[in-house]
């Protein structure tokens, strides 16, 4: 199957051009699921996010056609990469830097025969030129060594997604790297890294605000923030049916802190 | 085939996570319609709204899948039912009750089995973990009485719809329950209940000003508000491309009076 | 396969409806590709824009089924219509005249049969009640003379595409007709139509400002707003990384103004 991920939205026709380009070139598309077309324009963080904490419950071979990029009609590459357990079509912008940083790439390829792509190529809109085209000529069974030469994996665009430190006193830095619809703010304070379990006792600090954490559910009785340890397996802060985000005016990249009272250290 | 309706909205992941999550177990799965991911969040009587007036369009044997769950994480229960018709998984927090009312449920399970969760098991998103792996598990055809034990459907949350009644002058009062993306305003007047005809003349009243009714269709000459039947079969006050929420500043729960001039009562 | 552009936005249920009514009538549905839902309420000469740029993109015989259709409810009528590479199901309204200006219409159908509708017909919804049900028939294969009598083409509502001219002194005077997510000011300024090269000197004028042109992608060192051939074949007018539209503060409609330095006239 394909998963798309773009910065496209859904007001304008792009996503949808996308699928008849695919389906002009393979009538039997396997299912196209939309992952989502609502990153920030441009959002090259925000894309690596919901890419590395979405991968995992993807069918293996899932086929990611991520159209995040900024630099479209420059030099940049698009890449085809392999990892053990999915495929991805992706612009070399660091995108694919952070969302696999911890996966071995068994196959990187820069794709460039444009054969495969549709003709004339436009410089503004490769989503319906190249990865369309690529994607569908893949579902039909084409051998990816076609597409281009290989690379190896340092010659990529790194750009590591941001990390959290712990200072020389314990304490946890870390940020918020997502904010959902409910206004739930979500940070890069993974659960592994931190090594965190659910019945620790923290101090979880945003905004000079002490929260309480971490809490069992949204479903408490609290009517101040609390921390959670997400569904995306990191440090959260939430509010009762309500968003956290306006209520503590948090955007995303505001600092949060983290110290365990109970951990291992 | 399978209908989603939650309020996950669009600009997060979580939809398209649901649908891998589904392929993964099921690579036949049926065809998945989106009845709509933007219910208000939590917005239990919107949900119920949307389901009681889609259902009947929907093919015989349908899985709707409702994933608004305020509950989620705590003690509240997710539900198998199925109608004569429909089949559903839902939380127990009142949507069933609504959708429902008129249904007779011919089969009611409490989901517990954990075999056929994604595990670990989330606190916060059981649409994950739950709703979309026991869905795809039964679209493989897996007998619903493996999934739990079967409840008495009045052991069911009850919720009722926010009712119209008549006053002893025989003056409807009901409320607006849903706005539409035209602001058209849309009642719990249901044409069914009040025994309404199109061509029956009737004074509508809303914050104080009367509206013409009914009206044939939206391409009249007025440039006031009107009252017509709608295409959900009640009562509905639109206005000639013009939003009538905007023009008469109207939110979801304020009264609308009707009486019928011509109706038997 | 089916195309499906309205004006219904997703936050309503009614385009998931519209899939529920297809899937009830032809349980072996093709693909459904939503192009876009997000045409601003009655948007009939956006939605033609859309139409037009997307159309070549699709394999040939899709099925576009367009429901942007302000007159729903009166007796304006509905079209099927066969060019020599697609089919199109569509309210007589003028977006079937600018989209196709320039395209032999093979075959033009007033759809009238209700034999082939949901019954009872409401007034406000034909999407889900004419639209969706005859779309779904058609891809069972019945035949499109069933649907109702031939229309001559130059019987349909002509509604032509705001045309770009040329003036006195060779200044080509035209509109932004479509604004995109990334704020992109796309014209009418067709390439073709202006025999415009992608290496031509132009200066382009709009809100009374000269922007320069054409650049030859989004990943410029320009500060200040340029024009490009966009991806779909016309004049637009972008930023690096920022919205056009709103730096320059232009909504559709506004006039653009192009010389050419370099094009023979």
């Amino acid at each position: 199957m394909i998963a798309l991920l773009t910065d496209f939205g859904i007001q304008d026709p792009f996503v949808g051009i996308m699928k008849g380009v695919m389906l002009r070139i393979n009538p039997a598309l396997p299912p196209v699921v939309d992952l989502t077309h609502e990153i920030s324009p441009q959002g090259i963080g925000q894309a690596a996010f919901v890419l590395k904490t979405s991968l995992s419950f993807f069918p293996e071979k899932t086929l990611f056609v991520v159209v995040v990029d900024p630099g479209v009609g420059t030099n940049r590459k698009i890449l085809y990469i392999e990892t053990k357990s999915f495929r991805f079509l992706i612009p070399d912008n660091g995108v694919a830097g952070m969302a696999l940083e911890n996966a071995r790439l068994q196959k990187v390829i820069q794709v460039t025969n444009q054969k495969y792509f549709l003709s004339p190529l436009s410089r503004t809109f490769h989503g319906r030129d190249i990865f369309a085209p690529v994607a569908a000529h893949l579902t039909r069974g084409i051998s990816p060594e076609k597409l281009g030469s290989a690379l190896k994996p340092e010659e990529l665009v790194s750009s590591p997604f941001p990390q959290a430190y712990q200072d020389s006193e314990g304490t946890w830095h870390g940020q918020i790297v997502f904010i959902d619809r409910f206004g739930n703010l979500i940070s890069n304070l993974w659960r592994k890294t931190l090594n965190l379990e659910e019945n620790d006792s923290v101090k979880v600090r945003i905004k000079g605000k002490t929260v309480k954490g971490f809490v069992s559910s949204y479903e408490n009785r609290l009517s101040e923030p609390f921390a959670v340890i997400g569904s995306l397996d990191t440090v959260e802060i939430a509010m009762n049916r309500r968003s956290a985000a306006k209520f503590l005016k948090v955007k995303c990249g505001e600092e949060v802190m983290l110290q365990c009272r109970t951990c291992c250290s």
